[in-house]
């Protein structure tokens, strides 16, 4: 069966938009429970037919097999597009845990008697509509799916056209398993299939209320660029640690090493290392040696150049301070004072996570306060920046925005609120006259 | 003193952005009692110079009876610019009670042990930079100016051309007066001068972090499309006011003459009154009397103009439906259930504010849970939505966006969030490998 020839009624972008509105809103009203059973099984479904998402990540392969053989598809790129036996029992697996996970709707975030017997209840909802632009992998079908139905909201799905067939057969899959919840409309999943209706959907703000982009970092600026809906998504990670004059140099080593090399390509690894000159002599050369033995190539500002001359060091340019290698390369910059260091983060940080090592409480609290960052740490590795580390439970990406979510993003980051304001018949006349008042009293 | 000839630094709005980016730096780690004195000596130097600002707003208005002379402002806008003894008062009193209100930053939201001696700590803190584009009213300048201090943002002003001279004077001693807080630099507020000016701010999303356009939606409409940099504010306030089968009628009576009546310029009045078929008959009469006695206009779908023959009313289009009317007009549609009316919402509401008024708690439930608005109310009238009646102290603005932040917004909508994470040298690597593993203990 091929998914593409399949007569799946042809609808335009606005059209796919206008119903995952509709059916959003009543899904906003199916209980966490049958949330959940819809959860086990569209995890069942995708076991169950394991072969049938085999074969279509194959015909998927075969095509970009011949994208490779003429170098219009590299390597990497061809093995996140594989789908293997393990995979799909980790895709299902992934759902469970979602499933598993509590409620992040109607939670009741505040309450305040605004006078007796009139009471306004602050309290988590879905957000209603979400879109994702997702690169090759297939598995983030399955995922975003399981957090968004999980979140109460409609989801429309655009992945890589090289992952066209796969995501067709677990998009086929995850429908016809909600079909056993006649409660739950099948347009809460939604798929799109070219690059228009990518276009299209980032100009529909009336029916999707937040655009989630993933991939490199050129695509969710692209994606920003071009979207009127709100977008989440991080632009970069450009991040630091400062070594202190009074850090504990044991500590440093470590956690500089593994915030550079435990793996490099993160968006929470470690770019650029700042040193206080006082530590620097004892520091460096050590930890150098260190990045050398893992194959991390070294830049260095001139004072650092100078300190390890036995090292050989490339010296550090102006582009350096700027860049997010993603890869086994590190800056390192000699500096007096931690204001110095502060001063460096503020020009060249991505307001992603920055970390100090110091022994130094005052110090340390100067620092974390004082730098503007979604993850400020105190002497632990710049890679704990995760959701799944931070007990999330699930990750939908990491923001560097400052509005809605920051950070790491969890459930939560699908979740808005509303008020609910309960009373008896009272009139904002009576509270104007001066015949009631309000008490304000927060109950929780 | 002319103030707009005073010599002051001319400078360009992105180098006003960023020395505002370096002062919101600052101004993050200036403790509480520091702001609140600060801002109690902006509100004593604003009493102290009443006739400083008298003077100046003299000037502005003098400027404006010309244009309303020649038709070009109307007396409306006339009297928002003008500023009298009794509303400088006001001004300083706005600020006091500013100071007095809890403070929004360093507030623990979530504590989690990841792991023994590992914290993760999420802090409210403060945004960064804030521009705010304002229409005529001069004393939005110090209650702004008292909100984003005290909130640790910097703030960029823009007000209407209009009020320049008066906006120019309170700028300048609200400068003056925070000239003897040493810690607070003077670029934490800025006013700028020309739509240009807005233009090339809108487009600086490196160093301003949020736009708040207030004014008409028309306004805010604009301000959104123009801007790369998020912007809150509020579209359009459509609500409705929906009477159940099972409504005690003389609550529904009130409820519904105080959403229309009490304020009808409000973006949170009534606009369209959703009755159901069964209480039809015995509600309208009276509430129609009602309502043409306080001078409301009339319109009606097809039954209501059949039920109130009698008292002749306007049918209504579908264009009715649609309008935000801010005046004393009113839409009343009959419905034949809850779900109908939703059903109404759904298409025509804007997600501000909607009411039902019900005795039957599973109708109510179903409502408050089903629509999706910022506010929905339960035997209440739609007027209580606002930040000083929710208990906030101070109110930005309301947001009919669903992210960051949705309904009346208060200082808390001028804050974010950063995780302070607290370690003692740990690695991702000793996770990663085994070594160690997450507790991830939820601690408050």
């Amino acid at each position: 069966m091929n998914y593409m020839s399949e007569a799946v009624e042809q609808l335009n972008v606005a059209e796919v938009a206008s119903r995952a509105r509709a059916a959003s809103r009543l899904l906003a009203i199916v209980p966490s429970e049958r949330r959940d059973a819809a959860l086990q099984a569209a995890a069942d479904a995708i076991a169950a037919r394991q072969t049938e998402i085999l074969k279509a990540n194959q015909r998927d392969c075969e095509q970009a097999l011949r994208g490779v053989a003429t170098g219009h598809m590299t390597g990497a790129l061809f093995e996140r597009l594989r789908i293997t036996e393990q995979s799909i029992k980790q895709m299902a697996a992934g759902v469970r845990q979602v499933a598993a996970l509590p409620d992040p709707l109607g939670r009741s975030l505040a309450v305040t008697e605004l006078d007796e017997g009139l009471t306004l209840h602050k309290e988590s909802c879905p957000i209603g509509v979400v879109g994702i632009i997702f690169e090759a992998r297939p598995e983030i079908v399955p995922q975003i799916a399981a957090l968004a139905l999980k979140s109460g909201n409609s989801v429309i799905l655009k992945g890589g056209t090289e992952a066209v067939q796969s995501n067709q057969a677990l998009f086929s899959i995850w429908r016809q398993a909600l079909q056993q919840f006649p409660e739950i409309p099948a347009e809460v999943i939604n798929l799109l299939y070219t690059r228009d209706d990518v276009s299209e959907m980032l100009s529909l703000a009336d029916d999707i209320d937040l655009i989630i982009p993933r991939g490199s970092r050129e695509f969710v600026s692209h994606v920003a660029e071009h979207s009127s809906i709100p977008v989440l998504g991080h632009g970069e990670g450009l991040c630091h640690v400062y070594v202190d004059r009074a850090a504990d140099l044991p500590k440093a080593l470590s956690i500089a090493f593994d915030s550079k090399v435990q793996y490099p390509a993160a968006c929470n690894a470690m770019e650029t290392l700042l040193v206080h000159e006082e530590v620097a002599a004892r520091l460096l050369p050590d930890l150098i040696a260190r990045f050398r033995a893992a194959g991390v190539e070294v830049r260095g500002c001139p004072r650092t150049l100078k300190l390890a001359e036995a090292q050989v060091l490339i010296a550090a340019s102006e582009e350096d301070w700027a860049t997010e290698y993603s890869d086994l390369i590190i800056s390192i910059r000699i500096v007096a004072s931690v204001n110095e260091a502060i001063a460096h983060i503020d020009h060249y940080g991505s307001g992603h996570t920055e970390a100090i090592v110091t022994e130094d409480r005052d110090t340390a609290a100067h620092f974390l306060q004082r730098v503007d960052a979604a993850g400020v740490y105190l002497n632990v590795s710049t890679r704990f920046a995760d959701g799944f580390r931070y007990g999330f439970g699930a990750e939908l990406g990491i923001s560097t925005s400052k509005l809605h979510a920051r950070g790491p993003v969890g459930l939560e980051g699908l979740t808005t609120y509303k008020y609910k304001l309960i009373g008896d018949g009272q009139t904002v006349a009576s509270y104007v006259e001066g015949e009631r008042s309000f008490t304000h009293r927060r109950k929780s």
